[in-house]
């Protein structure tokens, strides 16, 4: 091939691989003949037979008077099509499509939420009646931007009881937990970051950052909170953004952060640019709470974000994000952008349900029930041979491995199909490294088919190859 | 210099233009030594002599046996950094932030709501009432991945009175309409693609595209609808993925789409790879329904949203989504990643009270008054020397044209200083066309002395040059 040939199959190669890399998207304008010459340091003559051939290839467009454009529209936001195809059953969306979905008396020992009945029903009740009789302007006003003063005046004292200082105007309000991530990642993330997570770690975080576009890298959690020599070697390796963790109860293991991991951990992030997100979604369910990054940090590098579902109202969507003041400043305006603005109402029942004297008795008795469902949970978890990886200190959560050879995802698989939604462990694994674990909600454990179904679904199960 | 220097030169200007335009983001990997030389056609050592340059430069850092990385923290998404610096008088964000943060008692005769006592406070207390006394599962449940049937039941009824056919499971229900179009636009949008608005618009538009970082181009809006040459002009330049627009009356000015207008526009559109959003928040202040492009089209590219915010609460959030169903299974997604559910109270209350026998009545009334306080007020700007532009057939904005040479956001800012909040012209134009301009809110503007402070700042406001 001629020299002149060579070059133009280069300057080919390049915008090929520039719209492999999205670096150029569909739709877009790509440099002028002239520009590119000069970036690439060839002819324009080059430039314009390269760009022919593309058009040839129907990989480009022209616009007479207005130059080239990258051919073909924009393929959709499909969040399954982004990752390799996983199994349905091992599949984040499809794993909280079902528990969603299913009628509410359906047996999910795998869903991630109290039964109905275990919720702070009367409290929500004498909340709802109350604001029956409000003024005008809470049941149809917009809520302020960074949301309804009470309830961020009680989360700032209760923060302070981890020893988190946070004044009101540092607490933003949110559409719930997830949505308190969701606009974390949009402040801090660009497509391509990378994100680190634990390993096992909850299963929407997956796909959150799915379509945030993000890598995602994952460290082993040990029974005292993340491997701190897997996250150093992390943090040197790929320079993440962003770590989102647990504080307090662990999702799946129910394990918690020790305060020498938590010491480790900021110690390795102090010469990084690492952003860290504690959610703890769990707290009330902590009889003793354990160490908060957030506490250990002064919310410097450490946002802490929450919500109330998992006590009081999965029915009421309402969370919230903690963090340094000028970052609270650009959440508001990203929140208003987005979402206009946050549901006064529904932050006014939380406030009403959660400052209710009530409330205290009843997470005493939820942490009772929860404390002794584990147990009985656990005994029947060992005789069936699925051992748990630890015994949880509180919460609903207890994270098993199955007996050997046995894999969770064909075992959900046999169980859905007589109406157990389990949750498998690789849901949970970036790596794809608990194939044989499953997470046990303990609290919807309780209906004895789901035993029989389990048991024999077991027995029938294959051995792994 | 020597042609080795120019080389060296040429790729450092390369790689500095990447990192400017953020090809190459920070924290990213750029292409090994090796392949930046094929790809420029240059050789190894002179890329190997500009990486170093770079490196000095602190444009670049390296990593032993990993490559060259782009140097710096990511810069996090500042929605007021990402456009050139608007006055805040004009800033879209900063408005809406004013009139969410001011005392629902202030004037605010530029705000995009009715006062609260004018709102469906009856259906509200009614609903929380008989919520009050619902079963458990209600109060402290997930909603389904769809959100509330009977809600969605209701809409496809209703979107069937404007000629829309969608089947309830062909419509998920959002927090928000605003959450409506974001979760459109993470569906279909990329950074740097073109969505088309139109000129003037709703200013919350210009702030949610700046936060999904697309191009935004307008199109002039005309008492008929998008003014068709333009529309047309801007499809063939810009290729644009997604036009936002409202369905029925148009906000700010009031106007609404002409059958012919709607027809041609879809016409234009048909060897387009374009989707449209139609946003029919007003819906229910039309006393006709305007044609509804998700009508003529049926729900082929178009896209219809709404919420309930402007009638029955924006205390409570929620919105929709009406859409294919292929599209509406990828959006419900979107939606679990990123807000896990949605809130199954909120939507309950909007159903008791939308269905309420009552809410019909009301809204009869509302349309009344607001009706009244159109004459009035268009009277009373009149006097001012205040022209609107179009007298609206409905709703409760009015877009009007300042006497010669006076200038919005000087005006704004004057009243702003003695509590009278306004909306300027140029926060709803992305052409910037509307500085003369103002948008009033005729139920907002009962109060004297509003017009004793609007009279006083016209009067005082110098002319432009």
């Amino acid at each position: 091939m001629s020299r002149n040939g060579t070059r133009i199959d280069a300057v080919m190669g390049e915008i090929k691989s520039r719209i492999a890399s999205r670096t150029y998207t569909p739709g877009a304008r790509i440099p002028s003949v002239r520009a590119m010459a000069r970036a690439l340091q060839v002819s324009v003559s080059t430039v314009l037979e390269a760009y022919e051939r593309l058009m040839a290839e129907g990989l480009l467009n022209s616009r007479p008077g207005s130059g080239f454009y990258v051919a073909g529209p924009v393929a959709p936001l499909v969040l399954t099509e982004l990752a390799p195809r996983l199994d349905r059953e091992v599949d984040p969306l499809w794993i909280s499509r079902q528990s969603l979905e299913t009628a509410s008396d359906a047996m999910k020992p795998g869903c991630g939420w109290l039964p109905a009945a275990w919720m702070y029903e009367a409290g929500m009740r004498k909340a709802l009646r109350t604001l029956a009789r409000s003024d005008t302007v809470k049941l149809t006003d917009y809520a302020s931007p960074l949301g309804h003063p009470p309830l961020r005046q009680f989360l700032s004292r209760r923060l302070a009881g981890t020893g988190i200082e946070a004044p009101a105007d540092h607490i933003m309000l949110t559409e719930s937990g997830t949505h308190a991530i969701d606009l974390i990642c949009r402040f801090l993330l660009q497509p391509g970051d990378t994100v680190l997570v634990d390993d096992p770690c909850y299963f929407n975080f997956h796909a959150l950052l799915k379509a945030h576009r993000v890598n995602i890298v994952s460290v082993p959690y040990t029974p005292a909170g993340p491997d701190i020599e897997a996250f150093g070697a992390a943090l040197r390796e790929h320079a993440p953004r962003l770590y989102i963790t647990n504080a307090g109860i662990h999702n799946p293991t129910g394990a918690s952060l020790s305060p020498v991991t938590a010491h480790r951990l900021l110690k390795l992030a102090d010469s990084s640019s690492l952003v860290i997100v504690e959610d703890e979604i769990f707290a009330d369910f902590e009889a003793t709470p354990a160490p908060r990054l957030a506490a250990f940090d002064g919310l410097s590098r450490v946002i802490q974000i929450g919500s109330f579902s998992k006590t009081i109202s999965a029915s009421i969507r309402c969370g919230y994000i903690a963090a340094r003041g000028e970052w609270i400043e650009s959440l508001v305006d990203l929140k208003i952008a987005t979402t206009f603005g946050g549901g006064r109402l529904g932050a006014d029942i939380i406030y009403q349900a959660i400052t209710d004297s009530g409330y205290r008795k009843h997470m005493e008795g939820v942490r009772q029930r929860l404390a002794q469902a584990m147990t009985t949970t656990v005994a029947r978890l060992r005789a069936l041979g699925i051992e748990p990886w630890i015994t949880p200190q509180a919460g609903m959560y207890v994270w098993c491995q199955l007996p050997h050879g046995k894999d969770a995802a064909t075992l959900a698989k046999a169980c859905l199909s007589e109406g157990v939604v389990l949750a498998p462990g690789n849901a949970f694994s970036q790596a794809g490294t608990a194939g044989d674990f499953l997470r046990f909600n303990v609290a919807q454990c309780a209906d004895e088919r789901i035993w029989d179904v389990l048991a024999r679904a077991l027995l029938l199960a294959p051995l792994n190859k």
